[in-house]
């Protein structure tokens, strides 16, 4: 699908995700969108931490939850939106070090929903932690 | 609980949800707290949407986990912090109004663990629209 | 619905249920069917028991997912059926007792999914203690 | 740890194992044993099924929940217990074939929880069609 119809495809991705004004408050930027792949990074601003400093679980769950979503979207027909139906997430470190990297597959595709996973990890120079893993479910609704 | 003890308990928390900067960054204002309840609003600010306009599932997850995280911490002893272990979420309808108002409380108070839910409604006026369900897991740390 | 048509929606639920064997394994029975409602509850027989001898995860899940279900199906058209796309479980206490009840619930309806809920209490006598809460996602079939 | 400890370690999970009527119930076996990973099998018995002859999701949520849990108490101190805190099963595919392996793993572990996965695959001849994942958490308990 790298061809002129998936950039074309993931163009119209990006152009989503420069419109979801959380993702630009939060400083997030998505750093790769391939066929069921995407991923997000985020630094760990001062202004997203909880109460020790660490990054909030809203800001792990917002780009984790995002970059889900777009690795679904990039397996709709061009022209569809996707909803998060429902997601969990498990913590599994603390959010610390220079930026949060999301990266968000699919699970098992479908035309009526779609089962989908993300992997966040916490990087600090050359060092990656996991810091939260999601499973959900996205809908693909018209656009 | 409502005595000189669980004010202090009150006072600890709140100081917990001011330190908290994401939920400042996102305008949050914790309006109630109570023994096994919590309750935090925030308005749905340009700067918190997603691609539609609507509330972004992270501004919902994060005030949903924090009104779920603080129920349980009022029910431990002075001087406990609380993790989010893992967290569920349903999006139920699109976050769209004045404010989201999240109501976080206790299903199983553990010593180990927790179990907590959060409903979060959209406001607009009088009107009161149901846009999320939260279900998870908090464990109790040394403070 | 509690009317001719709901009688004969509530039959064939019933007539849905007795073909899942596993339930007759399990020696479970459908206690109540409404609309958006049911309750199934299944005796702790020695042979679904775990290795402390309470009841296993796996009834406590199986009966909960029944129920919430079913619960869906009471909501939909005459002739659909109904999946489990993805079920959440808390295990609150062991199962122990005479036997376990599922009530199975619908939180959000709709055409394409359910988002559907279950709470199981173990029964000894008149006592009743919650052993699981369920939260999930049905999505109705074709039948 | 596949020494003289791992092996006196993975003898007396499979005595616990044994010990579970349910899965003797059902035809499961644990297939096998090894540090933080664990393979239990199950015919699709008709005893085992839902209202269309495919296996019921009591039966992979109980299998694959098992296989979960013998990984993570793989990795724990002899004496040691562990229980269900809560378990997300996806339901991917219908379960149907000969047999259900669920293959359970851990995802972080922990002194106080852990969490843990495990992947259901039906099995006919070579086939092997994923049927159903699980992310859930663990917690350790006294023996």
């Amino acid at each position: 699908m790298e061809n002129a119809t998936g950039n074309h495809r993931f163009e119209s991705i990006r152009c989503s995700f420069d419109l979801q004004a959380l993702m630009r408050t939060l400083g997030a930027e998505m750093i790769e969108i391939a066929s069921g792949r995407c991923r997000i990074a985020a630094p760990i601003l001062p202004s997203a931490t909880q109460q020790h400093g660490y990054a909030h679980a809203g800001l792990t769950f917002a780009i984790g939850d995002s970059a889900a979503g777009y690795a679904a979207l990039s397996l709709m027909p061009e022209g569809s939106e996707v909803l998060t139906s429902e997601m969990k997430i498990h913590l599994l470190a603390p959010g610390k070090g220079d930026r949060l990297v999301a990266t968000g597959s699919v699970v098992k595709p479908g035309r009526r929903l779609m089962v989908v996973r993300a992997d966040v990890v916490a990087e600090t120079g050359e060092d990656r932690v996991p810091v939260a893993t999601l499973l959900g479910t996205m809908v693909p609704v018209a656009g």
